[in-house]
Protein backbone atom coordinates (compact mmCIF):
# COMPACT_ATOMS: atom_id res chain seq x y z
CA UNK A 1 0.00 0.00 0.00
CA UNK A 2 1.44 3.33 -0.47
CA UNK A 3 0.70 5.72 2.00
CA UNK A 4 -2.23 7.73 0.19
CA UNK A 5 -4.14 5.64 -2.12
CA UNK A 6 -7.46 6.02 -3.74
CA UNK A 7 -8.42 8.14 -1.07
CA UNK A 8 -7.31 6.97 2.23
CA UNK A 9 -4.00 7.36 3.97
CA UNK A 10 -2.94 4.29 5.52
CA UNK A 11 0.06 3.62 8.38
CA UNK A 12 2.78 1.36 7.53
CA UNK A 13 5.59 0.92 9.86
CA UNK A 14 8.08 -1.80 10.39
CA UNK A 15 7.55 -0.74 13.68
CA UNK A 16 4.44 -2.96 13.25
CA UNK A 17 4.70 -5.38 10.66
CA UNK A 18 1.46 -6.63 9.16
CA UNK A 19 -1.04 -4.48 10.65
CA UNK A 20 -1.89 -0.81 9.49
CA UNK A 21 -4.75 1.86 10.24
CA UNK A 22 -5.91 3.45 7.50
CA UNK A 23 -8.35 7.02 7.72
CA UNK A 24 -10.19 8.48 4.42
CA UNK A 25 -8.58 11.60 3.15
CA UNK A 26 -10.51 14.75 2.12
CA UNK A 27 -7.82 16.98 0.94
CA UNK A 28 -4.05 17.70 1.90
CA UNK A 29 -3.88 20.45 3.49
CA UNK A 30 0.01 20.28 4.21
CA UNK A 31 3.01 18.26 3.38
CA UNK A 32 7.24 19.31 3.55
CA UNK A 33 9.91 17.51 4.23
CA UNK A 34 12.44 19.87 6.74
CA UNK A 35 15.73 19.33 8.55
CA UNK A 36 14.52 16.56 10.71
CA UNK A 37 11.01 14.68 9.26
CA UNK A 38 8.23 14.59 6.71
CA UNK A 39 5.81 16.39 7.98
CA UNK A 40 2.02 15.81 6.86
CA UNK A 41 -1.05 17.43 7.75
CA UNK A 42 -4.24 16.51 6.09
CA UNK A 43 -7.98 16.78 6.92
CA UNK A 44 -9.88 13.61 7.29
CA UNK A 45 -13.55 12.22 6.43
CA UNK A 46 -14.11 11.47 10.31
CA UNK A 47 -11.23 12.27 12.48
CA UNK A 48 -11.17 16.20 11.74
CA UNK A 49 -7.34 17.07 10.72
CA UNK A 50 -4.43 14.92 11.07
CA UNK A 51 -0.90 15.49 11.80
CA UNK A 52 1.46 12.90 10.39
CA UNK A 53 5.59 13.01 11.11
CA UNK A 54 7.47 10.28 8.88
CA UNK A 55 4.00 8.36 7.74
CA UNK A 56 2.91 8.32 11.31
CA UNK A 57 -0.09 9.61 12.64
CA UNK A 58 0.56 11.78 15.76
CA UNK A 59 -2.57 13.28 16.63
CA UNK A 60 -6.19 13.76 15.03
CA UNK A 61 -8.81 16.49 16.46
CA UNK A 62 -11.44 13.50 16.80
CA UNK A 63 -9.44 11.49 19.68
CA UNK A 64 -6.25 13.69 20.93
CA UNK A 65 -7.36 14.61 24.08
CA UNK A 66 -7.00 11.01 25.47
CA UNK A 67 -3.56 11.31 24.65
CA UNK A 68 -2.73 14.66 25.63
CA UNK A 69 -4.90 14.17 29.23
CA UNK A 70 -3.53 11.11 30.15
CA UNK A 71 0.16 11.80 29.33
CA UNK A 72 -0.24 14.91 31.21
CA UNK A 73 -2.62 14.61 33.75
CA UNK A 74 -1.67 11.23 35.92
CA UNK A 75 1.72 12.35 36.21
CA UNK A 76 0.53 16.27 37.51
CA UNK A 77 -2.16 14.92 39.65
CA UNK A 78 0.64 12.63 41.38
CA UNK A 79 2.97 15.52 42.01
CA UNK A 80 1.86 16.93 45.58
CA UNK A 81 2.83 20.80 44.36
CA UNK A 82 4.17 20.78 40.53
CA UNK A 83 5.38 24.11 40.11
CA UNK A 84 8.02 23.95 36.86
CA UNK A 85 6.58 21.32 34.24
CA UNK A 86 9.34 20.63 31.03
CA UNK A 87 7.66 19.30 28.08
CA UNK A 88 10.07 17.30 25.67
CA UNK A 89 8.78 17.00 22.31
CA UNK A 90 4.93 17.98 21.96
CA UNK A 91 5.63 20.50 19.46
CA UNK A 92 1.79 20.39 18.68
CA UNK A 93 0.65 21.69 21.85
CA UNK A 94 -1.87 19.37 23.13
CA UNK A 95 0.20 18.21 26.36
CA UNK A 96 0.72 22.23 26.95
CA UNK A 97 -2.40 23.21 26.92
CA UNK A 98 -3.48 20.01 29.55
CA UNK A 99 -0.55 21.22 32.11
CA UNK A 100 -1.53 24.92 32.42
CA UNK A 101 -5.14 23.46 33.25
CA UNK A 102 -3.69 23.20 36.77
CA UNK A 103 -2.83 26.57 38.26
CA UNK A 104 -0.12 25.39 40.64
CA UNK A 105 1.71 25.33 37.64
CA UNK A 106 4.16 28.27 37.69
CA UNK A 107 5.91 27.55 34.19
CA UNK A 108 5.93 25.42 31.57
CA UNK A 109 8.94 25.32 28.86
CA UNK A 110 8.34 23.15 25.88
CA UNK A 111 11.69 21.89 24.64
CA UNK A 112 10.79 20.58 20.08
CA UNK A 113 13.84 19.94 18.55
CA UNK A 114 11.18 20.84 14.70
CA UNK A 115 9.88 23.97 14.76
CA UNK A 116 8.10 22.90 11.41
CA UNK A 117 5.59 21.15 13.64
CA UNK A 118 4.95 23.89 15.68
CA UNK A 119 4.18 26.26 12.84
CA UNK A 120 2.31 23.01 11.22
CA UNK A 121 0.00 22.72 14.48
CA UNK A 122 -0.36 26.78 14.66
CA UNK A 123 -1.96 26.74 11.34
CA UNK A 124 -4.05 23.64 11.33
CA UNK A 125 -4.86 21.78 14.79
CA UNK A 126 -5.37 25.17 16.28
CA UNK A 127 -7.05 23.65 19.43
CA UNK A 128 -4.31 21.95 20.15
CA UNK A 129 -1.68 25.16 19.76
CA UNK A 130 -3.38 27.49 21.86
CA UNK A 131 -1.18 25.50 24.44
CA UNK A 132 1.22 27.92 22.53
CA UNK A 133 -0.57 30.92 23.68
CA UNK A 134 -1.02 30.78 27.68
CA UNK A 135 1.77 33.11 28.82
CA UNK A 136 3.07 30.96 31.75
CA UNK A 137 4.51 28.76 28.38
CA UNK A 138 8.02 28.92 27.33
CA UNK A 139 9.29 27.63 24.18
CA UNK A 140 13.06 26.35 23.36
CA UNK A 141 13.68 24.93 19.60
CA UNK A 142 16.48 22.43 19.80
CA UNK A 143 17.01 19.20 20.88
CA UNK A 144 15.98 17.01 23.89
CA UNK A 145 19.17 15.72 25.37
CA UNK A 146 20.87 18.80 24.67
CA UNK A 147 18.52 21.13 26.63
CA UNK A 148 18.45 18.32 29.62
CA UNK A 149 22.17 18.44 29.93
CA UNK A 150 22.35 21.84 31.19
CA UNK A 151 19.37 21.41 33.67
CA UNK A 152 20.03 20.10 37.09
CA UNK A 153 17.32 19.15 39.85
CA UNK A 154 14.79 22.07 38.27
CA UNK A 155 11.97 20.44 36.96
CA UNK A 156 8.40 19.31 39.33
CA UNK A 157 7.27 17.11 36.49
CA UNK A 158 8.90 16.42 32.98
CA UNK A 159 6.60 14.67 30.35
CA UNK A 160 8.31 13.02 27.13
CA UNK A 161 5.88 13.43 24.35
CA UNK A 162 7.66 11.72 21.34
CA UNK A 163 6.74 9.87 18.43
CA UNK A 164 8.40 6.55 18.21
CA UNK A 165 11.64 5.25 18.43
CA UNK A 166 12.65 5.22 14.64
CA UNK A 167 14.14 8.89 13.23
CA UNK A 168 14.65 11.74 15.49
CA UNK A 169 12.94 10.55 18.45
CA UNK A 170 14.82 7.16 18.82
CA UNK A 171 17.50 9.03 21.79
CA UNK A 172 14.17 9.57 23.79
CA UNK A 173 13.86 5.82 24.50
CA UNK A 174 17.59 4.98 25.52
CA UNK A 175 19.12 4.47 29.24
CA UNK A 176 21.12 7.59 28.81
CA UNK A 177 18.00 10.02 28.45
CA UNK A 178 16.12 8.56 31.24
CA UNK A 179 19.85 8.96 33.82
CA UNK A 180 19.53 13.27 31.95
CA UNK A 181 15.54 13.57 33.18
CA UNK A 182 16.57 12.18 36.61
CA UNK A 183 19.30 14.87 36.93
CA UNK A 184 16.91 17.35 35.76
CA UNK A 185 14.37 16.30 37.68
CA UNK A 186 14.03 18.43 41.26
CA UNK A 187 13.47 16.33 44.71
CA UNK A 188 10.40 14.19 44.27
CA UNK A 189 9.80 14.82 41.09
CA UNK A 190 7.50 12.56 38.21
CA UNK A 191 8.28 12.17 34.56
CA UNK A 192 5.50 10.66 31.85
CA UNK A 193 6.86 9.56 28.48
CA UNK A 194 5.30 8.33 25.95
CA UNK A 195 6.08 4.47 25.69
CA UNK A 196 4.37 2.13 22.79
CA UNK A 197 1.75 -0.45 22.96
CA UNK A 198 1.97 -3.29 25.21
CA UNK A 199 0.06 -4.99 22.45
CA UNK A 200 2.73 -4.40 19.78
CA UNK A 201 5.94 -3.47 21.62
CA UNK A 202 6.41 -5.40 24.79
CA UNK A 203 9.40 -5.68 24.54
CA UNK A 204 10.57 -2.06 23.82
CA UNK A 205 8.04 -1.67 27.40
CA UNK A 206 10.00 -4.22 28.88
CA UNK A 207 13.53 -2.67 28.22
CA UNK A 208 12.31 0.83 29.02
CA UNK A 209 10.85 -0.64 32.63
CA UNK A 210 14.24 -2.66 33.21
CA UNK A 211 16.63 0.32 33.03
CA UNK A 212 14.31 2.76 34.64
CA UNK A 213 14.09 -0.14 37.69
CA UNK A 214 17.59 0.63 38.49
CA UNK A 215 17.26 4.51 38.44
CA UNK A 216 14.33 5.78 39.88
CA UNK A 217 12.36 3.91 42.79
CA UNK A 218 8.99 3.94 41.51
CA UNK A 219 8.18 3.12 37.69
CA UNK A 220 4.59 2.31 36.87
CA UNK A 221 2.92 2.14 33.28
CA UNK A 222 -0.31 3.31 32.72
CA UNK A 223 -1.98 2.54 29.21
CA UNK A 224 -5.04 4.96 27.36
CA UNK A 225 -7.27 4.00 24.74
CA UNK A 226 -7.13 5.70 21.67
CA UNK A 227 -8.30 4.81 18.17
CA UNK A 228 -6.03 6.19 15.65
CA UNK A 229 -2.96 4.79 17.41
CA UNK A 230 -1.32 1.75 16.47
CA UNK A 231 -3.39 -0.70 18.11
CA UNK A 232 -5.97 1.66 19.57
CA UNK A 233 -3.82 1.80 22.32
CA UNK A 234 -0.98 3.70 23.96
CA UNK A 235 1.46 3.16 26.80
CA UNK A 236 2.48 5.73 29.35
CA UNK A 237 6.17 5.25 31.66
CA UNK A 238 5.54 6.78 34.94
CA UNK A 239 8.80 7.25 37.15
CA UNK A 240 9.02 9.03 40.51
CA UNK A 241 12.35 10.18 42.18
CA UNK A 242 10.12 9.54 45.47
CA UNK A 243 8.87 6.56 46.89
CA UNK A 244 5.11 7.25 46.19
CA UNK A 245 3.05 5.28 43.81
CA UNK A 246 1.83 7.48 40.93
CA UNK A 247 -1.42 5.33 40.53
CA UNK A 248 -3.70 7.58 42.65
CA UNK A 249 -3.65 11.50 42.10
CA UNK A 250 -2.42 12.54 45.81
CA UNK A 251 -4.73 16.21 44.41
CA UNK A 252 -8.13 16.48 44.88
CA UNK A 253 -9.66 16.41 40.69
CA UNK A 254 -11.95 19.23 41.51
CA UNK A 255 -15.45 20.11 40.00
CA UNK A 256 -13.64 23.20 38.17
CA UNK A 257 -10.74 21.11 36.47
CA UNK A 258 -13.22 18.18 35.84
CA UNK A 259 -15.22 20.23 33.45
CA UNK A 260 -12.12 20.51 31.17
CA UNK A 261 -11.76 16.90 31.07
CA UNK A 262 -12.56 14.78 28.04
CA UNK A 263 -11.19 11.25 29.20
CA UNK A 264 -9.19 12.21 32.68
CA UNK A 265 -10.96 11.75 35.62
CA UNK A 266 -9.97 10.07 39.21
CA UNK A 267 -11.29 6.44 38.83
CA UNK A 268 -9.57 6.62 35.15
CA UNK A 269 -6.24 7.86 36.78
CA UNK A 270 -6.27 4.61 38.37
CA UNK A 271 -8.01 2.12 36.22
CA UNK A 272 -5.02 3.37 33.65
CA UNK A 273 -2.14 1.45 35.56
CA UNK A 274 -4.35 -1.39 35.29
CA UNK A 275 -2.66 -4.07 32.75
CA UNK A 276 -3.58 -6.99 30.91
CA UNK A 277 -2.56 -9.77 32.84
CA UNK A 278 -0.16 -11.04 30.05
CA UNK A 279 1.62 -7.58 30.28
CA UNK A 280 1.49 -7.42 34.06
CA UNK A 281 3.25 -10.83 34.15
CA UNK A 282 5.57 -9.71 31.93
CA UNK A 283 6.49 -6.71 32.87
CA UNK A 284 6.14 -7.79 36.51
CA UNK A 285 4.41 -4.40 37.58
CA UNK B 1 -10.31 0.13 -1.15
CA UNK B 2 -11.19 -3.38 -2.30
CA UNK B 3 -11.22 -5.87 0.50
CA UNK B 4 -8.07 -7.59 -0.37
CA UNK B 5 -5.89 -5.54 -2.58
CA UNK B 6 -2.00 -5.70 -3.03
CA UNK B 7 -2.02 -8.37 0.06
CA UNK B 8 -3.89 -6.36 2.55
CA UNK B 9 -7.30 -6.90 4.10
CA UNK B 10 -9.03 -3.89 5.00
CA UNK B 11 -11.87 -3.42 7.20
CA UNK B 12 -14.44 -0.96 4.91
CA UNK B 13 -17.74 -0.34 6.66
CA UNK B 14 -20.35 2.09 6.45
CA UNK B 15 -20.63 1.25 10.29
CA UNK B 16 -17.49 3.18 10.69
CA UNK B 17 -16.85 5.54 8.11
CA UNK B 18 -13.87 7.34 7.28
CA UNK B 19 -11.20 4.70 9.63
CA UNK B 20 -10.39 0.93 8.65
CA UNK B 21 -7.76 -1.03 10.10
CA UNK B 22 -6.06 -3.60 7.71
CA UNK B 23 -4.25 -7.06 8.35
CA UNK B 24 -1.52 -8.04 5.20
CA UNK B 25 -2.37 -11.63 4.50
CA UNK B 26 -0.38 -14.33 3.78
CA UNK B 27 -3.17 -16.71 2.21
CA UNK B 28 -7.00 -17.23 1.87
CA UNK B 29 -7.71 -20.08 3.74
CA UNK B 30 -11.14 -20.71 3.37
CA UNK B 31 -13.96 -18.18 1.57
CA UNK B 32 -17.86 -19.22 1.45
CA UNK B 33 -21.39 -17.87 1.05
CA UNK B 34 -23.44 -19.01 3.16
CA UNK B 35 -27.18 -18.76 3.81
CA UNK B 36 -26.71 -15.90 6.48
CA UNK B 37 -23.31 -14.50 5.43
CA UNK B 38 -20.00 -14.08 3.55
CA UNK B 39 -16.93 -16.20 5.76
CA UNK B 40 -13.56 -15.79 5.20
CA UNK B 41 -10.51 -17.15 6.97
CA UNK B 42 -6.90 -16.33 6.16
CA UNK B 43 -3.58 -16.31 7.52
CA UNK B 44 -2.21 -12.94 8.25
CA UNK B 45 1.56 -12.12 8.38
CA UNK B 46 1.55 -11.33 12.40
CA UNK B 47 -1.95 -11.58 13.59
CA UNK B 48 -2.40 -15.65 13.03
CA UNK B 49 -5.48 -16.97 11.29
CA UNK B 50 -8.41 -14.42 11.23
CA UNK B 51 -12.06 -15.32 10.74
CA UNK B 52 -14.17 -12.52 8.94
CA UNK B 53 -17.68 -12.80 8.20
CA UNK B 54 -19.27 -10.01 6.21
CA UNK B 55 -16.34 -8.38 5.72
CA UNK B 56 -15.67 -7.47 9.51
CA UNK B 57 -12.74 -9.36 11.28
CA UNK B 58 -14.67 -11.29 14.72
CA UNK B 59 -11.53 -12.96 15.70
CA UNK B 60 -7.65 -13.13 15.47
CA UNK B 61 -5.50 -15.88 16.87
CA UNK B 62 -3.54 -12.57 17.94
CA UNK B 63 -5.35 -11.24 20.33
CA UNK B 64 -8.97 -13.00 20.32
CA UNK B 65 -8.05 -14.00 24.29
CA UNK B 66 -8.75 -10.27 25.41
CA UNK B 67 -12.16 -10.07 24.21
CA UNK B 68 -13.76 -13.88 24.86
CA UNK B 69 -11.86 -13.48 28.28
CA UNK B 70 -13.58 -10.33 29.11
CA UNK B 71 -16.83 -11.34 27.58
CA UNK B 72 -17.17 -14.05 29.98
CA UNK B 73 -15.51 -13.90 33.40
CA UNK B 74 -16.43 -10.16 34.30
CA UNK B 75 -20.32 -11.82 34.37
CA UNK B 76 -19.89 -15.43 35.37
CA UNK B 77 -17.17 -13.87 38.52
CA UNK B 78 -19.91 -11.48 39.39
CA UNK B 79 -22.56 -13.91 39.56
CA UNK B 80 -22.50 -15.79 43.35
CA UNK B 81 -22.40 -19.74 41.22
CA UNK B 82 -23.21 -20.01 38.05
CA UNK B 83 -24.40 -23.51 37.09
CA UNK B 84 -26.39 -23.29 33.92
CA UNK B 85 -24.91 -20.60 31.21
CA UNK B 86 -26.02 -20.10 27.60
CA UNK B 87 -24.23 -18.38 24.75
CA UNK B 88 -25.98 -16.78 21.63
CA UNK B 89 -23.59 -17.05 18.46
CA UNK B 90 -20.22 -17.13 19.48
CA UNK B 91 -19.23 -19.71 17.04
CA UNK B 92 -15.86 -19.67 16.68
CA UNK B 93 -16.04 -21.63 20.40
CA UNK B 94 -13.40 -19.00 22.47
CA UNK B 95 -16.26 -18.18 24.84
CA UNK B 96 -16.96 -22.02 25.27
CA UNK B 97 -13.26 -22.42 26.21
CA UNK B 98 -13.71 -19.30 28.74
CA UNK B 99 -16.78 -20.40 30.03
CA UNK B 100 -15.79 -23.90 31.22
CA UNK B 101 -12.72 -22.77 32.67
CA UNK B 102 -15.21 -22.47 35.69
CA UNK B 103 -15.91 -25.60 37.30
CA UNK B 104 -19.29 -24.64 39.21
CA UNK B 105 -20.96 -24.22 34.91
CA UNK B 106 -22.57 -27.22 34.74
CA UNK B 107 -23.92 -27.18 31.36
CA UNK B 108 -23.50 -25.12 29.01
CA UNK B 109 -25.68 -24.51 25.66
CA UNK B 110 -24.28 -22.57 22.33
CA UNK B 111 -27.03 -21.67 20.38
CA UNK B 112 -25.49 -19.99 16.52
CA UNK B 113 -27.31 -19.46 13.72
CA UNK B 114 -24.82 -19.97 11.27
CA UNK B 115 -23.05 -23.81 11.52
CA UNK B 116 -20.62 -22.54 8.53
CA UNK B 117 -19.14 -20.97 11.33
CA UNK B 118 -18.82 -23.13 13.48
CA UNK B 119 -17.07 -25.93 10.75
CA UNK B 120 -14.80 -23.05 9.31
CA UNK B 121 -13.29 -22.41 13.07
CA UNK B 122 -12.96 -26.30 13.82
CA UNK B 123 -10.51 -26.50 10.49
CA UNK B 124 -8.68 -23.13 10.90
CA UNK B 125 -9.07 -21.85 14.56
CA UNK B 126 -8.36 -24.76 16.86
CA UNK B 127 -7.73 -22.59 19.79
CA UNK B 128 -10.56 -21.15 19.90
CA UNK B 129 -12.75 -24.15 18.82
CA UNK B 130 -11.61 -26.44 21.49
CA UNK B 131 -14.53 -24.96 23.37
CA UNK B 132 -16.94 -27.21 21.56
CA UNK B 133 -15.13 -30.68 22.32
CA UNK B 134 -15.79 -29.87 26.24
CA UNK B 135 -18.52 -32.50 27.62
CA UNK B 136 -20.15 -30.07 29.42
CA UNK B 137 -21.26 -28.29 26.22
CA UNK B 138 -24.38 -28.73 24.48
CA UNK B 139 -24.82 -27.23 20.48
CA UNK B 140 -27.78 -25.70 18.78
CA UNK B 141 -28.13 -24.51 15.78
CA UNK B 142 -30.87 -21.75 15.25
CA UNK B 143 -31.84 -18.57 15.29
CA UNK B 144 -30.95 -17.19 19.03
CA UNK B 145 -34.33 -15.17 18.95
CA UNK B 146 -36.71 -18.29 18.46
CA UNK B 147 -34.29 -20.20 20.95
CA UNK B 148 -35.14 -17.42 23.67
CA UNK B 149 -38.71 -17.38 23.15
CA UNK B 150 -38.84 -21.16 24.79
CA UNK B 151 -36.73 -20.88 27.62
CA UNK B 152 -38.30 -19.20 30.63
CA UNK B 153 -35.91 -18.77 34.22
CA UNK B 154 -33.37 -21.27 32.77
CA UNK B 155 -29.83 -19.69 32.56
CA UNK B 156 -27.72 -18.22 35.18
CA UNK B 157 -25.56 -16.21 32.82
CA UNK B 158 -26.24 -15.56 29.43
CA UNK B 159 -23.46 -14.70 26.70
CA UNK B 160 -24.49 -12.87 23.26
CA UNK B 161 -21.43 -13.11 21.57
CA UNK B 162 -22.50 -10.92 18.35
CA UNK B 163 -21.32 -9.65 15.46
CA UNK B 164 -22.77 -5.78 14.46
CA UNK B 165 -25.99 -4.91 14.18
CA UNK B 166 -26.43 -4.91 10.23
CA UNK B 167 -26.67 -8.14 8.92
CA UNK B 168 -28.24 -11.50 10.92
CA UNK B 169 -26.77 -9.88 14.15
CA UNK B 170 -29.39 -6.95 13.67
CA UNK B 171 -32.42 -8.47 16.09
CA UNK B 172 -29.66 -8.93 19.06
CA UNK B 173 -29.49 -5.26 19.63
CA UNK B 174 -33.21 -4.79 19.87
CA UNK B 175 -35.32 -4.04 23.11
CA UNK B 176 -37.34 -7.47 22.27
CA UNK B 177 -34.23 -9.57 22.38
CA UNK B 178 -33.66 -7.83 25.72
CA UNK B 179 -37.00 -8.57 27.13
CA UNK B 180 -36.43 -12.38 25.87
CA UNK B 181 -33.07 -12.45 27.48
CA UNK B 182 -34.57 -11.29 31.51
CA UNK B 183 -37.29 -14.02 30.74
CA UNK B 184 -34.68 -16.51 30.11
CA UNK B 185 -32.59 -15.65 32.87
CA UNK B 186 -32.88 -17.46 36.02
CA UNK B 187 -33.38 -14.91 38.92
CA UNK B 188 -30.56 -13.44 39.91
CA UNK B 189 -29.24 -14.08 36.29
CA UNK B 190 -26.34 -11.38 34.53
CA UNK B 191 -26.27 -11.29 30.72
CA UNK B 192 -23.33 -10.59 29.19
CA UNK B 193 -23.53 -8.76 25.09
CA UNK B 194 -21.00 -7.51 23.04
CA UNK B 195 -21.63 -4.26 22.54
CA UNK B 196 -19.93 -1.90 20.59
CA UNK B 197 -17.58 0.97 21.14
CA UNK B 198 -17.32 4.06 23.17
CA UNK B 199 -15.31 6.02 20.47
CA UNK B 200 -17.60 4.98 17.43
CA UNK B 201 -20.82 4.11 18.93
CA UNK B 202 -21.99 6.23 21.39
CA UNK B 203 -25.07 6.36 20.19
CA UNK B 204 -25.72 2.76 19.85
CA UNK B 205 -24.30 2.07 22.95
CA UNK B 206 -26.48 5.05 24.08
CA UNK B 207 -29.52 3.32 23.12
CA UNK B 208 -28.70 -0.20 24.49
CA UNK B 209 -28.44 1.29 27.70
CA UNK B 210 -31.49 3.38 27.94
CA UNK B 211 -33.90 0.60 27.20
CA UNK B 212 -31.89 -1.86 29.32
CA UNK B 213 -32.37 0.56 32.23
CA UNK B 214 -36.18 -0.09 32.30
CA UNK B 215 -35.63 -3.55 32.37
CA UNK B 216 -33.03 -4.16 34.62
CA UNK B 217 -32.43 -3.21 38.37
CA UNK B 218 -28.78 -3.19 37.38
CA UNK B 219 -27.26 -1.98 33.91
CA UNK B 220 -23.05 -1.54 33.57
CA UNK B 221 -20.70 -1.17 30.91
CA UNK B 222 -17.19 -2.41 30.56
CA UNK B 223 -14.83 -2.08 27.67
CA UNK B 224 -11.45 -4.11 27.01
CA UNK B 225 -8.52 -3.14 24.32
CA UNK B 226 -7.99 -5.58 21.36
CA UNK B 227 -5.98 -4.22 18.48
CA UNK B 228 -8.22 -5.88 15.83
CA UNK B 229 -11.44 -4.35 16.43
CA UNK B 230 -12.45 -1.05 15.25
CA UNK B 231 -11.12 1.72 17.27
CA UNK B 232 -8.71 -0.69 18.71
CA UNK B 233 -11.78 -1.67 21.85
CA UNK B 234 -14.93 -3.04 22.09
CA UNK B 235 -17.50 -2.30 25.17
CA UNK B 236 -19.57 -4.98 26.73
CA UNK B 237 -23.06 -4.56 28.08
CA UNK B 238 -23.54 -5.81 31.51
CA UNK B 239 -27.21 -6.63 33.39
CA UNK B 240 -28.10 -8.07 36.07
CA UNK B 241 -31.78 -9.31 37.62
CA UNK B 242 -30.11 -8.66 41.31
CA UNK B 243 -29.50 -5.79 42.85
CA UNK B 244 -25.78 -6.32 43.19
CA UNK B 245 -23.32 -4.60 40.86
CA UNK B 246 -21.05 -6.76 38.48
CA UNK B 247 -18.38 -4.52 38.59
CA UNK B 248 -16.13 -6.51 41.06
CA UNK B 249 -15.88 -10.39 41.50
CA UNK B 250 -17.79 -11.76 44.22
CA UNK B 251 -16.21 -15.44 43.59
CA UNK B 252 -12.48 -15.75 44.43
CA UNK B 253 -10.27 -15.66 41.51
CA UNK B 254 -8.72 -18.40 42.32
CA UNK B 255 -4.42 -18.88 41.37
CA UNK B 256 -5.86 -22.05 39.19
CA UNK B 257 -8.18 -19.80 37.19
CA UNK B 258 -5.90 -17.23 37.36
CA UNK B 259 -3.08 -19.45 35.70
CA UNK B 260 -5.16 -19.88 32.41
CA UNK B 261 -5.86 -16.27 32.14
CA UNK B 262 -4.13 -13.83 29.60
CA UNK B 263 -6.34 -10.80 29.78
CA UNK B 264 -8.57 -11.41 32.93
CA UNK B 265 -7.68 -10.83 36.40
CA UNK B 266 -9.41 -9.11 39.29
CA UNK B 267 -7.78 -5.90 39.14
CA UNK B 268 -8.82 -5.44 35.21
CA UNK B 269 -12.18 -6.98 36.10
CA UNK B 270 -12.87 -4.12 38.13
CA UNK B 271 -10.78 -1.19 35.60
CA UNK B 272 -12.54 -2.74 33.07
CA UNK B 273 -15.78 -0.56 34.17
CA UNK B 274 -14.14 2.80 34.87
CA UNK B 275 -15.25 4.64 31.59
CA UNK B 276 -13.36 7.56 30.16
CA UNK B 277 -14.98 10.86 31.26
CA UNK B 278 -17.17 11.12 28.00
CA UNK B 279 -18.71 8.04 27.69
CA UNK B 280 -19.51 8.27 31.46
CA UNK B 281 -20.85 11.85 31.38
CA UNK B 282 -22.60 10.68 27.68
CA UNK B 283 -23.94 7.41 29.34
CA UNK B 284 -24.56 8.14 32.99
CA UNK B 285 -23.06 5.19 33.92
Amino acid sequence: MDQINKGWFSEISEFWPGNSFSLQVEQVLHHEKTQYQDILVFKSKTFGNVLVLDGVIQATERDEFAYQEMIAHPALFAHPNPKKVLVVGGGDGGVLREVVKHDCVESVTLCEIDKGVIDASRKYLPNMAVGFDHPKVTLFIGDGLEFMRQRKGEFDVIITDSSDPIGPAQGLFERAYYELLKEALAEGGILCSQAESLWLHLDTVKGLTTFCKELFPVVEYAYTSIPSYPGGSIGLLICSKSNTSCKSPIRQVSSEILEKMQYYNEQVHKASFVLPQFASKQLNL
